[in-house]
């Protein structure tokens, strides 16, 4: 059935990129309360294009923005697919950096400019449009599915959670399908099959009940930022291993293979130094920088401040300093259970002339999937039917919450399937999608439903 | 002759507190652009005031506000003492912390609040009015004097020390007096005879050019929180020691008699404790808390900031991380020679992964004075005449850069004598001075100039 599905989607390709261009002029900005009245706008559009398309669609109200579902679940003795998307966007500014403007979506050199059209409009209406062919053409489709759309994916995804775990029963799915990645490179594309985890916490120290004069108080008494300094600088070595007792012990290695993959994929060290402005790379000894970037715990202060931060000096001794903290985690790391130990090694390692408050902002768990599985291999064939090329298996170094969801609430694998670049402005100004991408990943999305049981 | 001019001031305390009303009610806030009106009326009182009290007055512009001189030049063979005091105020703020407004002077329970009235204008009118009691009564003088008013002190004095080396031969001078420290404790006069100098630097690393993703990136590239935490954690040890190369070579050790004197002066270690909200003193192992605010040198961060410092968590490696570091010199530090070995030593401990910039703000070395000398001796008589206490000889923690500047200009010790007190609330609202201190500061000053020849 593929070949008459894909031919639909080569002559509906104009009205593609029309539906395209129509859910990007909805400014919805999730952070923005001034647009809450477009967010319940676009969920409209979301829920009347999946009807259209031939899903039975609702929109759930939450405590924030609505989630949109849609299903279509009349394939006897198939697996079900839940596939998860976002509709809202992220904040344009700076305006004056676009080119056009972010919500009047501009085709320039075979690109899509708006915001959205990557992260992740552009990328999950694929899907859609792929589901439709199949329902058009075929009358039906190889595989159940419940598509999953929510509108806080910029600020939190807050009610996702509870909202999936309600529908636990209802939405028992065998796989999770989520396009809100990036190929590896131009015309490389990729599987993701591993995440970090992260966790994120805050310390502040407090010496005197206030700011003191440097000279009538310095010496005798603490200064919390140069205890707060010596305490974190003491957290790591000068390759970047961290010393907190235990840290490593979970830690899932990187095998052979794995090893062998990383280092045989493209990664052109000096354009990426000359990106960054930097001309030495610093990390973990006896790692590569994928290896470190995709595989390695880290530890990152993210913020740190107290005192002065204005011009020149001032003869102060501050009254606090507190730095900001996240570590990302490798699969088998547990988030909870190390921000106790980072906790309790601080407290560890406080002096008596300061007191300490730790909060702990949570985390997620990294993930790590078996790539030699039957949805991971039918996700290859499915690129490279539309790609015409093998796509690599590759980790990724951030932490998408979602996928450790789908795995505690259902149980099942989410397969990464970007299609765009990480050139893509996705967050900044300018953000674009390759047409060509666009055209693509809807193919790969017609192929995929058919390969999964085949 | 004290007795009578002793008599004269006691006569004439209303009229002393009427001139220090006056005076006080001038809005002369130097660091204000909206007070330069107000500052020239302070400028023209104070040399109006100088005249009738029968000196030569004078006022001298400069690229800032002008400095006031006075002087009375007719006691042949007798020293000449340059009295230097400033006539410019902090700003007032928080207004709505003062009980009455902090330009309308007012007297309650024996104090006169007004911003200004301990720093510096009331414990400079002190000296005024004792000479002007001298010329009433005596016709003359005992020793030669020239006061030097500035109108910058509170905004980095940056036209002084210009004004002081063109006049270096016209105001050659025996001995300097300065009163704008404060006494011991209440009844507990005070003479200063050792200061800490001051180097005061910025220390900037940045890694990549831009805040980057901590998952994209984290663990390949260089965290510049995370290793100005490292190299600054590692400048000081558990006790506090400072372990930059040199750092204590030329330092002045405390001699076992002025270890003596501090350890005999009253002072309740848990009442400074509690009035800091601390539980612990912590500083240099092996010396006392007097000792280390007065004669150890410090390292202390006065601010640190860099990357995310709003709510919760972000993500992000920062592009840079800034401290802002002053240390307290002791007599014999050099501050420029202190400068360049934290330079040198940070640029050795600083990886290649960032680069460093370094700012230094300049400072100023130490004082110690040999109290023996008769200058001293005869300070320390006047007090007891007027105070009916002999007064200790201690040291301060802060630095006042014009004591320096005396010594590298005229050759001259100075003769640092408080009448004011720490709690008197100097830079803070509800300003204050004793008038008991007003009128026995007045007491000691015209003591003082029969004293330094006797």
């Amino acid at each position: 059935m593929y070949s008459s599905v894909k031919k639909y989607l080569e002559d509906h390709q104009a009205q593609s990129l029309e539906d395209l261009k129509q859910f990007l002029r909805f400014e919805s900005i999730s952070a923005d309360s001034k647009c809450r009245e477009q967010m319940k706008q676009t969920a409209e559009f979301v829920r009347n294009r999946l009807e259209s398309a031939g899903l039975k669609a609702e929109i759930h109200p939450t405590a924030g923005h609505p989630i949109v579902t849609g299903q279509w679940r009349k394939a006897k003795d198939a697996p079900t697919v839940l596939i998860y998307g976002h509709y809202d966007v992220q904040p344009p500014d700076p305006l004056e950096l676009w080119t056009s403007p972010p919500f009047e979506p501009e085709v320039r050199e075979g690109k899509i400019y708006a915001r959205g059209a990557t992260d992740d409009k552009g990328q999950m209406l694929t899907h859609l449009l792929a589901i439709e062919a199949w329902l058009k053409t075929a009358g039906k489709l190889p595989v159940n599915v419940i598509f999953v759309i929510e509108g806080e994916e910029e600020v939190g995804s807050n009610n996702l959670d509870l909202f999936l775990a309600e529908k636990k029963e209802e939405y028992a799915c065998d796989v999770a399908v989520v396009s809100d990645t990036s190929m590896y490179a131009p015309d490389l594309p990729a599987i993701t099959y591993g995440l970090r985890g992260i966790l994120a916490c805050e310390v502040t120290l407090t010496g005197p009940n206030r700011d003191l004069h440097s000279g009538v108080f310095g010496g005798a008494v603490a200064n919390p930022i140069n205890v707060l300094t010596k305490m974190l600088g003491s957290l790591q070595d000068d390759q970047g291993k961290i010393l907190i007792p235990g840290f490593y012990d979970d830690v899932l290695e990187l095998g052979e293979d794995e090893k062998k993959e990383f280092s045989s994929l493209p990664f052109d060290e000096a354009a990426f130094m000359k990106d960054l402005g930097i001309n030495t790379l610093q990390g973990e000894a006896g790692y590569s920088t994928i290896e470190r970037r995709w595989a390695r715990p880290t530890f990152d202060i993210n913020g740190i401040y107290g005192g002065y931060s204005g011009e020149g000096p001032k003869t102060i001794i501050p009254s606090t300093a507190t730095a900001k903290i996240t570590c990302r985690l490798v699969p088998n790391q547990n988030a909870a259970q190390l921000t106790s130990a980072i906790k309790s090694h601080l407290e560890s390692i406080c002096p008596t002339s300061v007191t300490m408050e730790f909060t702990d902002f949570h985390g997620c768990e990294g993930i790590v999937f078996d790539t030699s599985g039957p949805y991971f291999q039918a996700a290859s064939r499915a690129i490279q039917n539309a790609f015409g090329t093998r796509p690599v298996f590759i980790r990724e170094g951030g932490s998408i919450p979602v996928v450790a969801t789908f795995q505690e609430i259902f149980g099942v694998e989410t397969l990464l399937l970007g299609w765009g670049l990480n050139s893509d402005n996705l967050h900044s100004p300018n953000e674009h999608f390759h047409l060509e991408n666009f055209y693509r990943g809807t193919l790969a999305s017609a192929s995929l439903w058919e390969e999964l049981v085949s």
